[in-house]
């Protein structure tokens, strides 16, 4: 057994302890939560979705690299041991579709679809262009409030709509944030760490309604644009992420969000659907 | 027996017919597809995703209404007979989770997950505003080129990017189509009706490049708005829709989509990731 945050000696970067999975054979995995991406309740949900997709990219069976993920958030994920269960629902000639669990004392908490593909050339072009922003040296980091434990291992630089002080920010008229983030300490970008960017916005409705409230992420979506090249390219320097809110109503919000390299490729487009309570 | 399009006497309607299940017990079903809703390679995608939906809609252990649901597109459909399970996989308070899969011979072809909530009422906005274009009275019917056959279960009035002629309309800068969609004949929108409708865009792909090429829908998420109410207040009258993809590359796309009823309610958004080669 090594010491947590280190492996054969080597210091291991926190976000590579959170997500590491033991194979048990057959597509089956355990692995254990890390008190560093702890949230509210349970952990952070990105670092539960890069756990999940981790569970494909380790399996034998795997092609390609990931094109979609969905992950249902069905429960909390209770402190301590998970198993994680991957299984090739198909396999084709280029592509392959994943249904991935993620179960404690036999009770699913988490599922998931994936779908990978082995990629290649075609036309390409980007509609959705990059904001035209300051570059991350320009703007100041900013922390969120102490008691959120998950956000110490991000780098946050926000250009818009930060997080309401705990005082009441009053209401906004727009759900919009835009912020450069990466990894901290700095990790290169892999396609784990990009899925768990991908849930870096903290709940829209708090910047709606100038405050903090009951919110979780029910389901998340990732389309990767990214592939290894581009990932590559991109390395551990920082990704612009902007967010937004379609609507509110009825216990939940959706949220639409873009994460660009910071040479303006276009990395990652992600949706999700929210719970809150207020 | 009855005769196909009719039930007990009375006429039914394609799209129900369509979408129809037999229950075999346990949460699973057989249906067959129907030539009226054929596309290129199988069934259009919409009538797949309303299908699978089906199968939790009538299924004994439901509770609520559908917020979130993702299709994964394995393979294509075969025309003829197949088999829907549907299985609440967590069923806590006030939400439920279901993992659905639609297989044929014993061989998966598409799979689902969804979430169904008991909703209730909150603070409520939307962001997402409707556009201003002229009413659907004033907007001419287009019909797609006549071999798309389950487009003719469709009343389409465009507003902007309309399908490419097959001459080769020349390339767009930009993947934005918008238009007055609603079934044809017209029909009360109900959950399947408003996820059919959630993939009735040709792919962006032929806009963008001005002319048609194979592409396919990979996975399709569609985030519910509309409660039983907002459903009953739209009736079957036209629903405003629009889409635009944000990257293509590398053999993919993805696509963005808003689903707004007759009177500016947003029903419905909506993602997919499509395969193309071009």
């Amino acid at each position: 057994m090594s010491e947590p945050g280190t492996r054969g000696g080597a210091q291991v970067h926190p976000f590579d302890d959170a997500i590491a999975l033991a194979p048990r054979g057959g597509g089956t995995y355990t692995g254990a939560t890390s008190p560093a991406y702890a949230n509210m309740v349970g952990p952070y949900g990105g670092i539960t979705a890069a756990t999940l997709l981790e569970g494909v990219e380790r399996h034998p069976e795997r092609i390609g690299t990931p094109v979609s993920l969905t992950v249902n958030y069905a429960g909390p994920v209770g402190d301590g041991e998970f198993t994680v269960t991957a299984r090739p629902a198909r396999t084709n000639r280029s592509t392959q579709h994943w249904s991935v669990e993620l179960t404690q004392d036999g009770v699913v908490v988490t599922t998931a679809t994936a779908v990978y593909a082995r990629r290649r050339d075609t036309w390409e072009s980007t509609e959705a262009a990059m904001p035209d922003v300051p570059p991350p040296g320009d703007v100041l980091v900013s922390a969120m409030p102490d008691y959120v434990q998950w956000a110490k291992n991000y780098e946050m630089r926000y250009l818009e709509g930060p997080v309401p002080s705990l005082e009441g920010a009053g209401e906004s008229a727009d759900s919009t944030t835009t912020l450069w983030v990466r990894d901290a300490p700095a990790r290169p970008l892999d396609f784990p760490g990009l899925t768990s960017l991908c849930d870096v916005f903290y709940p829209r409705v708090f910047l709606r309604r100038g405050q903090a409230m009951p919110a979780g992420t029910i389901s998340l979506t990732v389309y990767f644009h990214a592939d290894a090249d581009a990932l590559a390219a991109q390395g551990d320097r920082p990704v612009l992420a902007r967010a937004r809110a379609n609507r509110f109503g009825r216990g939940y919000f959706d949220q639409s969000a873009f994460l660009w390299g910071t040479d303006g490729a276009l990395l990652a487009t992600t949706h999700q659907l929210v719970y809150f309570k207020g």
